[in-house]
């Protein structure tokens, strides 16, 4: 076998999921990274075992053995996270939504327009982010220019792989005055931000720029034309808000007659690299479009508890076979970490399988046969994240970028905690989906470059 | 002023919750703590500004000084945990209810027999509970005597307020064989557990027995009337599960004819010291005799969440005055931090108000009004928690115990963070609430005395 292309390897116990609602668990496997951040071989043990290769890495100081306490999970992928709301995580979340936008949200965005003050809580975030784990995160950044880029530049140089949207918002009707920009501004800012993005010194496709109208009600039919043909002929991934409420779902059937889906479809803006956040609402006809055009759904499960009015149908949406990941809604959200998604979207599919009025009998309640498992959320969070975004990411798979957390369940005062002989592998990574914090994540890599390392960091 | 009661104070920003549904926030506030552990006074900038109190104190080294990043906030309560579960947190709570205690709860706590295994566990667990700010905790034991009494000594040592019962289950038609004792053999060890505990060298009241048949499908009749005897004629502590499910619901009913709280009191185990986990489906008739018998309830909202089939109505609990904490359900959680069930008890009332079902029209989805505050729940935490006890604990009150939490926002690699300027007291505390994690819990005392200095303890 041939090394010289190996940069390193990593040798200890890693879980992921190959397919949709099965783990695999790769005991003591050897995993190795090439010139180019990519999985050059995931190997077990009777297959490195006599190529002599575990020792002639470790011979040149290339391999990185895991101890027993530690796990290997593919990085996180966070399909929804609005950059500039970051400061107000953990306010108001008892809040209608409307209030919590009004009195909180868009004052806040409005603010990134001091670049200083946008260097600082984008640092904060990106560097949070990666420290929970998070090597794919999909940003939606303010409504100006140079903030966004600003975003852009500290994933970039954070090394985080992260797809970041300059926000589009011109309808009078629905936006504040001060936090509005005519369509031909949004769409001017929009090619240049796009063009800036591809441009950043040392950018070899880890940051992409992201087509973003907000939500139906905030753009004109004109600017969702215009973005929908920017993106159509530059290959842009899009991103947006679909369905997420009776109002937003009540709105465009008032305003177009017609679904978000149809209005998307319409203006050009639903190809293989749109992404959807929460579509609650739904029609079987906007699954089927939604399905042939390939695109993906960001279910954001804490988020949808708070303001969706309705719970997710994610049990029958993964049945068919629709891109579906999961997404923080930061600030909608406790947290960055993708593992409390994971756990959350598992929650909410119970509480919508049981239902929860008492006053109603057992039988008319809730939605039989329609939760989620730990297992696929983490499926979701990991290769069905990659999948919506059309990246060779979320698996521990040859050819794959080596997107990889070290999650290490000896870190002292956590709630994680493996029980000797009491825990199988399905109990370990149930434990580990469950009950990781920020701290258990002692190690993070993205496409081969480690970006978080809390021993030497400490 | 006379300072020879006080044993020491602390100056510093602290928030606790004097009335239900509102915060106060004791701005740069001295707190003094008497030679019994109680407060001796809470004193504001203009009351203790002229006594000459803080120089003095601060002179003989009995002063402690919070920073500005440090948050004091009333000892956290959690009304339900079954401390034989410890292990098993984290794992199958995708499963429904009854595999989830097949598979997994009854086989390990029939475990405990092994007093080395339950010395090791209990230890942990109470470390756990103490390091994430519950400095009292009500426990459901295991089946047995022996190791029952590990636990109650091991709250002891580490001096954490403790509530515990030995688990009383005696009827063959719904516990297994291996996992069960004799009416006659649950009523001689409650005795005796109740008489030990008291005896416990150094016990000053700060560990209680607790009366404790595990529901009413678990114990006959006979059982369930002797218990409430013994409870009656020696002021005991009774806790036990109440009308979690439709299918506990409905057992009583078949067997009965009567709700779980009618076969209660009728038993004689419902009164001011009575706690009740869950209670779920009350009829009107049951909330009215609980809240005339002053008995307590302890909502799980994580639990109930995963297991209860619907939600719980705490809105209108809470709106009639009835005694109500919160409960973390140790295992049918993922962390013992109280703050994140205080942030689930708000989710799920979200939830419940929403709705869930997609398919039907809004107005018909959720229940109206139904959804409680994030100070609401931080209230049920500590004073609800506190009043549910009939014990003076949960907020900053002359003669209450002093049960307090240092939490900490610039611990490194946390959540919790508090931006210059942009966060208001209400902000605070609603981030306290959201987004604290263990790691941010830096101090603890119970009744007076430091249980958790992870300054020191680094
Ligand atoms: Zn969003
Ligand atoms: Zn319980």
């Amino acid at each position: 076998m041939d090394h010289s292309e190996i940069v390193f390897g990593i040798l200890g116990n890693a879980f992921h999921c190959p397919v949709m609602g099965e783990f695999e668990y790769l005991e003591n496997a050897l995993i190795t990274v090439d010139t180019a951040g990519r999985i050059q071989a995931v190997l077990r043990p009777e297959e490195y075992q006599s190529s002599g290769i575990v020792q002639a890495l470790e011979g040149q100081g290339r391999l990185q053995r895991l101890t027993a306490s530690q796990y290997l999970i593919p990085g996180l992928i966070d399909l929804h996270n609005h950059a500039p709301q970051w400061p107000q995580m953990g306010k108001g979340l008892d809040l209608p939504l409307y209030d919590w936008l009004s009195n909180y949200t868009f004052p806040l965005e409005a603010k990134y327009q001091d670049l200083e003050f946008a260097r600082q809580v984008y640092g904060d975030l990106v560097q949070s982010t990666l420290s929970s784990g998070t090597t794919s995160a999909v940003y939606f950044s303010s409504l100006h220019l140079e903030p966004s880029l600003v975003l852009a530049e500290t994933c970039l140089d954070k090394g985080q792989r992260a797809f970041v949207g300059k926000v589009c918002m011109d309808d009078p009707d629905q936006c504040p005055d001060y936090y509005r920009q005519s369509a031909q501004q949004s769409l001017y800012e929009t090619e240049t931000f796009n063009h800036a993005v591809a441009g950043m010194k040392g950018n070899q496709g880890l940051v992409s720029s992201v087509v973003t109208p907000r939500f139906i009600p905030s753009c004109t039919e004109g600017l969702l034309k215009e973005l929908g043909q920017f993106a159509t002929a530059n290959d842009c991934y899009v991103q947006t808000h679909c369905s997420e409420s009776d109002w937003a779902r009540d709105y465009s059937q008032q305003k177009y007659g017609e679904t978000d889906i149809s209005v998307y479809e319409r203006t050009g803006l639903l190809g293989r690299k749109t992404l959807l956040a929460h579509s609650i609402f739904l029609t079987n006809q906007d699954i089927l479009i939604i399905k042939d055009r390939g695109a993906g759904i960001a279910h954001c499960p804490l988020s949808n508890m708070c303001f969706a009015n309705a719970a997710m149908t994610t049990r029958e949406l993964l049945d068919q076979g629709v891109h579906c990941g999961l997404g923080s809604d930061v600030a909608a959200s406790v947290t960055p970490s993708m593992l409390r998604s994971c756990f959350d979207a598992v929650t909410h599919s119970r509480v919508r399988e049981e239902g929860t009025s008492t006053h109603r009998p057992a039988g008319e309640r809730g939605e039989s046969n329609t939760r989620i498992s730990l297992v696929e959320s983490f499926w979701m969070a990991t290769a069905g994240g990659g999948q919506s975004l059309d990246q060779n990411i979320g698996l521990f798979k040859a050819g794959f970028g080596f997107d990889a957390v070290v999650v290490d369940a000896a870190v002292p005062d956590c709630d994680l905690t493996i029980w000797p002989g009491m825990d199988s592998p399905a109990d370990i990574l149930e434990k580990i989906i469950s009950t990781t914090s920020r701290h258990n994540v002692t190690r993070v890599w993205v496409q081969g470059r480690q970006v978080i390392d809390k021993k030497t960091a400490g």
